[in-house]
């Protein structure tokens, strides 16, 4: 292999290499091999295609970089420093340290520039495919103000993930002509050469998507890089351009083998990699004064872009003042004025799919949140997110319904990427359980604090007929584990709507909504008490009648919300005086003072009871030692909605009944459903005790009290 | 287009299709579109193809028929009642209703016939490449004594997910030849045309993954599909052929349309639909007697093919009468006697990280049990799951060592896919967090209850400088939260033993492995008390000295577990009796009966200090109102992993600190990390109180108690 690079340009992507090889060598962590071989692409990238201002770091009209394959971290950390973000030595120096910007993987939001958090593979080049229709949306939007290509460096293990394949595919369909990826086809995975595991023609598979496809056989050779990306730049599909390289470049013993992949490549194969790039093997974090020279031009041509970004949007103001202030509103991030003037409140008693309240909502909004943005992984007629009368996002035309394909995990990537690009609140949809195929990404929302609304519709075992492959039972739990994800749950339709409004006004994080295929009932008091009991997450529906201190405390969420206030009316005949709590986010509740969280749930009522229609797991936090939780601890069944909910107790007069024992008997802990079906047996670790006999406490005692 | 067929092969599909018409109809629910359309190729399958016996459905010998598009789940009931099974029309006029064996999806083991529970995409492709591979490689272990092959019908939507094409990519790099997969190619999905979202050339993808492709024009020429089926079976790469269909095919008003996907065609159209077939639009559920006749002949064909086998094994036994009764034992999965005496027992102190006793384990097993057959997702020498000494599992040769390439979602889809053929305990490996990348598959796992070991590597922050994206911190909670799933989270190299010897003894379930990367102490009597207590998925590791009455009880899991040791000599420094209780699998536990519950945890003793380094949610359950949870409830922080406990109050002065105020200032609820890094702030919705402050009261009490 030769190495065609004049000089300066070769002593400048040896410095890349070589700040990559010190930072990984002082954290004794980390990647070297791939920033040593993809210098030369992310080089050529860099200094004579990347348009981005370091010193304006969230400038809207920039270029954006993505680097899905995160653990090259320190090759984008190099990047930054070279170029003039606001990156110092010693932030390279402290690679992997507590409390640096430079940590292992690259996380936005900590380190000016890094546009994406990176590192589980296949997600940046999801996030890349949101940053492109983000961008042909937003430039539609607003005339062609904004117009930037985004590029992206993946991995061989980036295209083996699934989310990969999918989001490609989209991209392939949509003709995303500004998405320029580069593949870094080094041959080597972490177990060893990729061919262990992987035999497929990848330009190939891309050409099959409606991609452009280029090689590059030699990854050192920038010019050949530099004419495939000008190539690409002039084809209106987008394009991958596979560029050979060797992981490890340049070092004696490791190149071309795994060794260089996932470990440092230890002080004496630095010193000898050194020394082949004709380096001192003495220095370390040296930038040589003309190499740094090549790399800073981009701050003066940062600012010119900058500066003739600016003067484009004051001509623009000129003709368009409205439409440059709605821009600059947009890409601010805050809403309109009077943005929910439109939330629909239902009357009590109308009987309404949360779905469907949801529909309304989006429809209410559409025209006040021009910014929300988004569609459903092929449910959309089943998700209702659809926003009426606009066209779908096509390679034709930037419409403004997405239609994912099924395709669940790129959706949520995709979202995040909308999310990262700026001026949209996006959204996707799927059915609840199917959340699970897209949990990679979601996770990314919620550690990047990205602002994606989670339509999540068939919310439990309510959706009856499909069965059990279809119903979530655990995703409650499961969800609500994730840590800065809301995860909500209105019972009505007017808790839906508020649910809606608390998604649209949160900032710094994910918002999910379990919405229900079932009709509700609109329950009395949602209409008043909705909007803000939603937002802090839980409030008293209903209490005790007459003023009476309560004797017992029902605590719901979704649809269940209607079967406590069915029973609070039984049990108050009973003369038990029930208090009626909606819980929809645990998130936002626990987020609310000492002082609320008593007012709603307080602490000398001690005889309480949860009913959710999913596991119990959690729950002992609201319901205490002295309480009951009405769950669902096995998988569903499939037969009509009605039937389950029968079958697994989920009516008013069993949650009456087991009241009535928590109060009277002083039964507690976990009630097992009265007929489970054919998974009940399987319950795994969640016993049943038989009905009538008083439920398991979980905290060992034996001796259920009495109040 | 022109129906080929001749009258009685036209007949006998148009009782499939008829069929169900008729089930969807009487649930008024389901997907009649996709059975009308595929009728034909899944007849061509079963009557010509498949080496199936209807009155022995879990021959060894027979060929594999999956449904992986599992929403036309009426299309494989009909055949299934067709062929003689024991499927009665009675069960598919129950379609969808309570108790029946005809769910809305397929699932396995409920309904003899059905290879593997299906209808969340893609899955059930992946589980043919698991059952493909199963047959690979127990043919080559037996002498080719097995020798099958797996047929699959899959949909545009199977197609579209990631999973799908992460198993197809890895099909096609290891030649799995006798894998057949026909594609009903009907141009429909939920949405509407698959143009909407998809216009990849999939032929031609599947090309670039190295399969052979083929596409029959017109889905009722079975004689094309007939040659086309030949065609592939006689190539020594996977097959797909793409037959293009006609979603609802026959019905007037909605052939063709995305109205007959997901929802019965009505009573007046399914009456359109029969007279358009030339059917008495009268009759329900009719199946004609040439018809019967014709599919029927399965039966004496199943029984010769049967016996065919019971001779070729009798045979076989003769010669290789030990390898015979291997063979039996594998199918029978029963394990061999003395498998587990190989297992280490590791010395008190000995520093091992579990990851390592892990891989321990599996050494000692792997003779023993030579069932045992798996691998990981590109992390091998991270996740240490290879069996040393053996080859990979490759296209020229079926080592036991599977490498899947970065390809989670598909690895577990694929694990599932060995355990529904037999004859193995399949594993498979990542790190924790990516756990999330399989959800769907270890979901399905768990539903199907199927025996698999996942060995999730890398279980906390202790992994240190990836940082977190790369750190697990929900992933517990999230993982207990499925129904049917063992969570084990060892906390040393006994306790890893322990826990491998569980997960291979389990029947009807998944277990999971949460491992360390770094090293942990062996703790003082782990070597005798781990075996049981494990097991029982919690026990007494050591009690409060001088049989005194404990007045605390730690409880931690992992590598937490060594703090709550470290702890417990402070606090009895202190006076303070305190327990360790050691509860690595809460699912085991929990099946334990009370008697034994109350043993390790007296209900008497209120004073508990539960330790994990995860989110809180559902500590709960173990430490009830007057114990103190230490977790973490946000991200972690890329650094070395020493600095992070350090900073997040894991350490024995910190926890001994906790159980004191538990004690003397009745310190309760959850306690806040000390220093969290830059995702403290963002822990939404999981508040923190300073430190020194009492922590946070779930129930609402703010009027700590003390003991």
């Amino acid at each position: 292999m030769t190495a065609v690079t004049p000089d300066l340009d070769r002593l400048a992507i040896d410095t890349i290499r070589t700040l990559s090889i010190d930072g990984v060598q002082a954290a004794n962590s980390g990647h070297p091999g791939a920033p040593m071989g993809a210098a030369p692409m992310a080089y050529v990238v860099w200094t004579r295609f990347l348009r981005h201002a370091p010193t304006h770091p969230d400038w809207p009209g920039r270029d954006r970089f993505v680097l899905s394959a995160g653990h090259a971290s320190m090759l984008l950390y190099s990047l930054l420093h070279l170029t003039g973000y606001d990156v110092s030595l010693d932030d390279l120096r402290s690679f992997r340290q507590w409390g640096s910007r430079t940590p292992g993987h690259p996380e936005s939001g900590l380190t000016p520039g890094v546009e994406a958090t990176t590192g589980p593979l296949g997600q940046g080049l999801a996030n890349a495919v949101g940053l492109a229709i983000a961008e042909r949306r937003l430039s539609h939007e607003f005339e062609h103000l904004v117009d930037h290509r985004t590029f992206v460096i993946v991995s061989d293990g980036d295209l083996q993930e699934g989310i990969a394949s999918e989001a490609a595919s989209l991209a392939g369909h949509l003709r995303l002509g500004k998405l320029i990826v580069l593949y870094d086809d080094n041959g080597i995975q972490l177990d060893g050469p990729t061919a262990m595991a992987w035999s497929e023609d990848v330009p190939k598979r891309f050409d099959a998507y409606g991609w452009q496809t280029q090689r590059v056989p030699d990854g050192n050779d920038i010019d050949a890089i530099e004419a495939s990306i000008e190539a690409a730049l002039h084809d209106d599909r987008p394009s991958l351009i596979a560029v050979r390289t060797h992981i490890g470049y340049g070092s004696p013993n490791k190149q071309d083998s795994q060794k260089a992949h996932g470990a440092p490549l230890g002080p004496d194969e630095v010193r000898l990699t050194k020394e082949a790039y004709g380096w001192d093997p003495d220095r370390t974090f040296y930038v040589p004064a003309d190499a740094l020279a090549v790399f800073r031009e981009a701050v003066p041509e940062g600012e010119r872009l900058f500066e003739e970004w600016n003067e484009r949007l004051a001509t623009f103001a000129d003709g368009h003042v409205d439409l440059a202030e709605e821009f600059l509103r947009r890409v601010a991030g805050e809403l309109r004025p009077g943005w929910d003037a439109g939330l629909k409140t239902y009357e009590t008693g109308t009987e309404v799919a949360t779905r469907n309240a949801s529909q309304d909502a989006i429809q209410a909004l559409a025209g006040s949140v021009p910014e929300l943005f988004g569609g459903a992984a092929d449910l959309s007629e089943s998700n209702l997110t659809d926003v009426k009368g606009e066209a779908n996002f096509s390679a034709e035309a930037p419409g403004r319904n997405l239609r994912f394909g099924v395709r669940e995990h790129a959706m949520g990537g995709i979202a995040n990427g909308i999310a990262y690009h700026g001026g949209f609140i996006p959204y996707d949809a799927t059915f609840l359980t199917f959340s699970d195929y897209m949990r990679g990404a979601v996770r990314l929302s919620a550690l990047a604090g990205l602002h994606v609304i989670h339509v999540w519709t068939h919310d439990s075992v309510g959706l009856g007929e499909d069965g059990p492959t279809h119903q979530p039972v655990e995703h409650y739990a499961a969800l609500r584990a994730i840590p800065n994800l809301w995860f909500v749950r209105p019972g009505d339709a007017n808790e839906t709507a508020a649910a809606w409004a608390m998604a649209v006004e949160r900032r710094g994080g994910p918002v999910a909504l379990a919405l229900t295929r079932q009709k509700l009932p609109t329950l009395p008091g949602t209409d008043t008490k909705a909007r803000e009991g939603v937002r802090r997450g839980g409030y008293v529906l209903r209490d005790a009648s007459g003023g009476a201190t309560p004797g017992l405390i029902l605590i719901a969420t979704g649809s269940e919300l209607q079967l406590a206030v069915a029973a609070a009316d039984a049990l108050e005949g009973d003369g038990i005086p029930t208090r009626v709590v909606s819980l929809p986010c645990w998130e936002t509740f626990d987020a609310e003072d000492q002082a609320y969280r008593d007012e709603v749930l307080p602490p000398a009522v001690r005889k309480r009871v949860s009913i959710e229609i999913g596991v119990s797991l959690g729950w002992e936090r609201w319901v205490g030692d002295e309480g009951a939780i009405v769950g669902l601890d096995h998988f569903g069944a499939s037969a009509p909605a009605g039937t389950i909910f029968e079958h697994f107790g989920f009516t008013p007069d069993r949650v009456a009944d087991v009241g009535r024992r928590v109060v009277r008997e002083g039964l507690h802990g976990r009630i097992p459903t009265v007929d489970g079906g054919h998974f009940a047996a399987m319950a795994g670790g969640h016993p049943t005790t038989p009905e009538g006999d008083p439920g398991v406490d979980r905290t060992g005692s034996s001796d259920p009290g009495h109040s």
